[in-house]
Parts: structure tokens; sequence; C-alpha cells
């Protein structure tokens, strides 16, 4: 078999055999085909794409590239839960202890965010003393014991994925669905869970801008999950504001204890109601999701869900205190308020620069080496609908510089688009897919 | 600028600015940008085309990428000649004299061939003595008193096509008519000639197997020459047979000579009186092609072509007494009759064959360090249209070694179609582009 024949194939938009696709995703893993012919071929999918087939051999290929992980040592059905990435998107911290309440086994490995906001990790790190450097017994023995635990990745998942994903970045091949969603599951089958729950973000905080191209790639993702047999269901969801009031690592951290708590913003907690309804049916614990969704809702109003929460921060080492007094957590120098310079709607939020103006406040990371300040970011008060007149308080800011403030304050108000007709406001759930 | 921006344009199909496409012809030269990010783009390319000021832009950039030949210094109008390459065609070695012995001035750098047969230069190196390695005074100084030389290419003409077809060559983005058109004419173009006319080969034995894909390349050369003001003319010619009758570099040699002599095949003559006219015309030495035509018709019949020959050969220091007696020529120590196994028409030839046959002989180069046995080849009696009875004499094959004569003889033999019924007979010249 020659790389040169599968180009040459796929250029003419041919369909690639098991066989072609192993050779050549195996073949750039272990370096015996150059970068210059792995690009040209990347090019030539991009244009030519990838039908079922073809997107599931490569992502089943690059799922085994390197570690698998074996998590039949856990007891009962175990369902992960991803999320495409968007602002504000603290969903992971309220899902998870209200499905481990209920018994259900939650196995999450996470990483740290390249991005506005942390990720879920950097977010669990505002807890004093908590650690995600545990090791694969312990991450065992605790879903075993309490049902969940979340560890930072720490074994070489679907390194065919990684070296893949560098090329593409410098290619301009990364923007493909058959190529983003080969390379969501592939480190999600090699994560080891039964099943899978996807949360697809679409708007102008998200990815996928058009909700038409993210249900192409839930579609697309659903069906590399079920033809592995991991049953997986995706949940379209909007990003057209920011999910919640709160961006910024504590700022989330504070926000879902307090929607743990029943007191959270409706739209975060349909978001984590709808996600965790798929996964307790899913796992079996419930019929359908109206009864699942009922069990869900007493997790929160029983206080099952915020117990479990603080149980799983204390067995991870962290001081569980701070949930029940989110004051103690440490604050940022500098709280302003930011007020409106116009009157009229709140009609557009352009979501991305919301998030890139907690990126200048310090709360992102812009390259791996980046150290964040958990401490900074924005609460918002008002939202996408919402009527304001000209001095009303938006926003909060919270920050750690008086320049970097000003200059995130201004990509922040430049953001809103304010009109004097009340636009529609964007569903939060858009759709969910099976 | 940046090299991502330039493929995540072209992948979209969108038109590059010239800057953009100096920016990464320049930079892929000088090394500045990888080659991954230009296999990246070649195949965009390829998928989405390049227009007509795209490919200008292209080619003119890689024509400048290195030595620009200055022909200034060579009195008259130079019109250079140029074949996409076919299976016996030695168009260059009857041509190159005609239009010399009309005093218009022939400076032509000629390449060694890679391929079934060599190029003009191992083809004059048949001759005792002769040598392509002269000085440029010399190349300049002969082309003003005789109106001919040939020599090899020594200088460092478009470098950028150099590397760029080197990455093509392994990324399977070599079949694309602008990028052909570009690498040719950017070395015609360093080549510094004041005209150019092309010859494009179409048919079984051509790069360009399809007559509409030989007539685009066509017009695609015409119309860059034209666009950089290098007036330029197309003739897109049969190469569904070998032309004429001789296949092999001493062979090719006799051929060429016995034309200029006034007995050669009437395909080659046809070829070479084509193209010569038109080069007769560019130079202005005649109004039209039919006064041109007649011009180098009697080029022939007075001898004047002949002479003309024999005087181009001495001033290059070979021996000129084995244009008049060709006997002189080192023959093949096997020279066998091929025979028929089948009676019918010759309906079809595959000629990639045939010049694969003349290359299991030894008379064509696998690899650059490959050496020629100048003596090997073919000399057919039979072409298409012909009847044959079984056991008829075909063509007359010329070997150093029995294995590789069988091999060969088998492979030249396969490459026959008969039938029982006449098929119709490809026309020699397609169509004449300016």
């Amino acid at each position: 078999m020659r790389m040169y024949d599968i180009i040459e194939k796929k250029k003419h938009g041919k369909k690639l055999t098991n066989e072609e696709i192993q050779f050549f995703v195996n073949g750039y893993t272990k370096g015996e085909i150059p970068d210059y012919q792995v690009s040209a071929l990347l090019m030539a999918i991009w244009l030519k794409g990838m039908d079922k087939e073809e997107t599931l051999t490569f992502t089943l290929t690059m799922a085994k590239s390197g570690d698998m992980m074996d998590l039949s040592k856990i007891d009962g059905i175990k369902v992960d839960k991803h999320s495409t990435g968007g602002v504000g998107d603290k969903t992971s911290l309220v899902v998870t202890p209200m499905v481990a309440s209920l018994g259900i086994p939650v196995a999450k490995l996470s990483g740290r965010g390249l991005g506005h906001t942390g990720g879920t990790i950097d977010k669990l790190e505002s807890f004093d003393g908590f650690s995600t450097s545990i090791s694969e017994e312990k991450f065992i023995n605790n879903v075993n014991e309490i049902k969940v635990a979340i560890a930072g990745q720490t074994k070489n998942l679907a390194p065919a994925d990684k070296k893949l994903y560098l090329l593409r970045d410098v290619t301009a091949t990364v923007d493909n669905i058959s190529l983003i969603a080969a390379s969501i599951m592939s480190k999600k089958i090699a994560a080891g869970a039964d099943k899978i729950v996807l949360d697809v973000k679409t708007g102008s905080g998200a990815f996928m801008r058009e909700e038409e191209d993210a249900i192409t790639l839930a579609r697309t993702m659903v069906d590399i999950g079920n033809g592995y047999g991991r049953k997986t269901v995706a949940v379209v969801t909007d990003m057209n504001q920011p999910l919640g009031n709160n961006v910024g690592n504590i700022l989330e951290v504070i926000e879902a204890i307090e929607t743990l708590k029943g007191n959270g913003p409706k739209d975060l907690l349909e978001v984590s109601l709808t996600l965790a309804s798929q996964m307790v049916v899913l796992s079996g614990k419930a019929e359908d999701e109206k009864a699942a969704r009922a069990m869900l809702e007493d997790t929160i109003s029983s206080g099952k869900a915020l117990a479990k929460f603080k149980q799983f921060i204390e067995a991870q080492g962290g001081d569980s205190s701070y949930v029940d007094d989110t004051d103690k957590f440490e604050k940022a120098p500098i709280v302003e308020k930011v007020v409106s310079e116009k009157s009229g709607y709140i009609n557009k939020i352009n979501t991305e620069e919301i998030g890139i103006a907690a990126l200048i406040l310090g709360g992102g990371r812009e390259t791996k080496e980046s150290v964040l300040d958990l401490r900074v970011g924005y609460v918002l008060n008002k939202k996408l609908g919402d009527y304001i007149e000209k001095g009303d308080v938006i926003a909060t800011v919270f920050a750690n510089d008086e320049d970097k403030k000003n200059q995130s304050v201004k990509r922040f108000l430049g953001a809103l688009t304010i009109g004097e007709e009340k636009a529609q406001v964007p569903k939060t759930i858009k759709m969910v897919i099976v």
C-alpha cells in the first residue's frame, strides 16, 4: 500500500477502505508517513469529505492508537458527558453530582482548557487542597464508593488524534465536520465509558456558529458512537449568550454551587437537567426523560446533589466548607460595575467577544504555559431580551489590573448590540439527537 | 501575510492576489514555508483551481525565482520549441536545422530525458565527439554565426518549479492543468526566447490522454506566454502511436537524418513542418503558414536543412560524416524481427507500453542515474490502420541482452490491439492554438 495512491483516490472523491485509513493513521502516528503527504490528504478530505463508514474507521483507528481506558472494574453502566465548549459553561459541575447522587457512576477524565476560561480541572482547583492528580486505583475506588471521580488525563489517549490535530491546526483543515467529530469521539472512546452524552453548542460563542452545522456535527458524532456500540446521545444547545450569568473560573464554581442549592439561572438549570436526563435514561435508572427529570429535580430540592458535590470535593482532598460558604473563595482585588452606554433591548451578544474579554482579564489560556487567575471574570445581570437604560448596570467585572480591566470592559461592551425593538431570544435547547 | 490564511482562502475557492502567490512561492523556495503547508495548498489548488491571472502570476514568480537567460546578444527574434513529450518524438532534430537554415536563430537549452527514451541531448551524443557542455560565450557565438546551438541546461532556471515539482510528485498534485502549464512555461520564460512554439501531444503515449485535456493545457500555456508578452503558439498533435517508425536514441537520430534527406515518414514530416511553420511565421520570415511551409519544404528538397544539420554537428565537435553514412552509427548486438501472432488490422496501440518496451531494452532512464544504451530500440514497419497476417514482420527489435529482448518484445506485442474491422486512424495534427 502506498500513501500516494490513498491521496490520489481521495482527491477524486473516492471512498477509502478500512485498510487504507488504518495505513495512513498508524503510519503517520509512527512517523513513517511524512507531514506533507498527510496534509495533502487532509485537504482532499476537507474538500471531498468522508462518508459515515470512513469516519467511523478513522475515529476507531485514532482511538486505538494509544492507551484504551479499562473501566471494567467500576460497577454499573458508565456514562460520560462531553461539551464542545462555550462561554460560561459550567454544566459538568452541576450535572456530575446530580447524576452521581442517583447512584450512577461518573468516571470523568478532564483536560485543562485552552480558551476563554479554564476547563473543569482548573475550576475544581478553586477548592483549597483539591487534587485531580489521583492514581488510577484511587480513581476507580472513588467511583465505586461514592459514584464520582474527576481526574486529569495522564494516559496516552488517542496520540494519533493529537498529532493529526497539530497538523490540521497549521494547514487550515480543522473546520471539517468528519474530522472534528472523529477527533472528539476518538478521545471519548479511548476514555472507556459505556455510553456518551454530548452537549453540542451553537451560536456566536461556539465553534459551530450555524445551527445547521452543529446539528450535522451532532449527528456525525452520534453515528460514530452508535456505530461502535457505545450508545451516544447529543443535545444541541444555544451559545448565543453566555450560559448562566457568571464567566470566569471561581465565579462559575459559585454559580454551579448556587444551582445545586436550587438558586441557579434558568438557562443553566435547563441545559444541566436536559443533559443529566439523557445520562440517567442511558444508565437505565429511568424509563424516559420525564421520569429522569423528576428524579434529578428531586436531587436538588432534597439537597442530595449538593451533599454529593461536597462528598466528591472531600474525597479528592478539597475543602468542602467553601460549598456551604462561597464567600470563602478568594476575591479579585478590583470589583467594579459595568454600566450601559445606550438604552434599548439587548438583541445580540457576540459571545466569543465576551469570552475574549474574560481571557484579557487573565481568566483563560492563550498558550499552554499561561497561568490562570481563577478570581477574575464577569457576572452579568442583563442578558438577551432584557431592556436597559443608559447608565444601568449590565454586569460586574472582577479584575486584577486596571489596564486589563479597561481593555476588557471596552471589549465586553462592544460585544453587545442594543436595539429599539426587542428581537427574539434564541431557544436554550435546540434539539436532541439519538 | 500568513501562509495559513492563503490556504484557508484557496480551500474556499477564492482567488489569490499576486502578493499572496509571490509570498508562498518565494517563501517556499527560500525554505521559510514548510512542505506540509505547501502540500495542503497544492491540494486545494488541485481541487479548486486557479484562474488565468493566478496561473500567470504563479508562472512568472517561478520563472523569476532563479537565473533568467539573457539572449539579447543574439541577433534576431529567438523562437523556442518545446514538446510535452511522447514516444518516438525526434521532431527537434528535424525542426531545428530546417528553421536555422532559413536564417532564424535557434538557441535551445535541452534536458536529458527521464522516460522511455533519452532527451535531445542524449540523442545528439550519438555523434562521436559531439558536446552539449559548451560555454555561454560559445553558445551565443554559434547561434550568431550558424544560427543554431543546443546546450545542456547549466544555469539555475526556475528553482521554485523544481522544488514544487518534487513536492507535487509525492502528494498526487501533478496532474492539474494550471500547475502543469505553469511548470512548463516558467522554464520556457526563464530560458529567454522571444517567442515559443509548443507541441502538446495527446493520446495513449502522452501525459494528456484525452484530447480535451491537451487542448485545455495548450490554451492555458498559450495564455501564459501571451500574457507575459512572449507570443506563444501551441500545436496539438497525435500520440496514439509512436511518431515516425523508429523508437530508441540512435534509431531516432537516423530517422531524423532520413527526414532531412527527404525520406522521412509522413507523420513525422507533417508534425515537423507544422511546428517549424509556426516558428517561421513567429520569426517574421514568412507572412503566413502556407508561405512558411513552402520555404521549409524547399530547405529539404534543396539539401539546405541537411547541410545546416551537418554544420551544427561539426560546430559542437561532432563527426558529421555519420550524417552522410548512417551505417557508421554503432549497432546493437542483437537485431531480430518481431512477428505478429494474429491476423487483422492494427486498430489500437498502447503507445506508453511501446515506450516501456524501449525502456526495458535499456533505451530510457528509470532514475537519474540510469546509463542509456543509445543503440537499442524498435523500428516499426506496420502502424495504425495497417493489415497484418499472422507471421508477418511488424517491427525489428535492437537489443543488447536476450532476456531483456524477450521481456520487451512480449510487452511490445501486448501493446497492439488487432481487429477484424479497420478502425479510424487518428489525425496527426489536431489543432493549432494561437
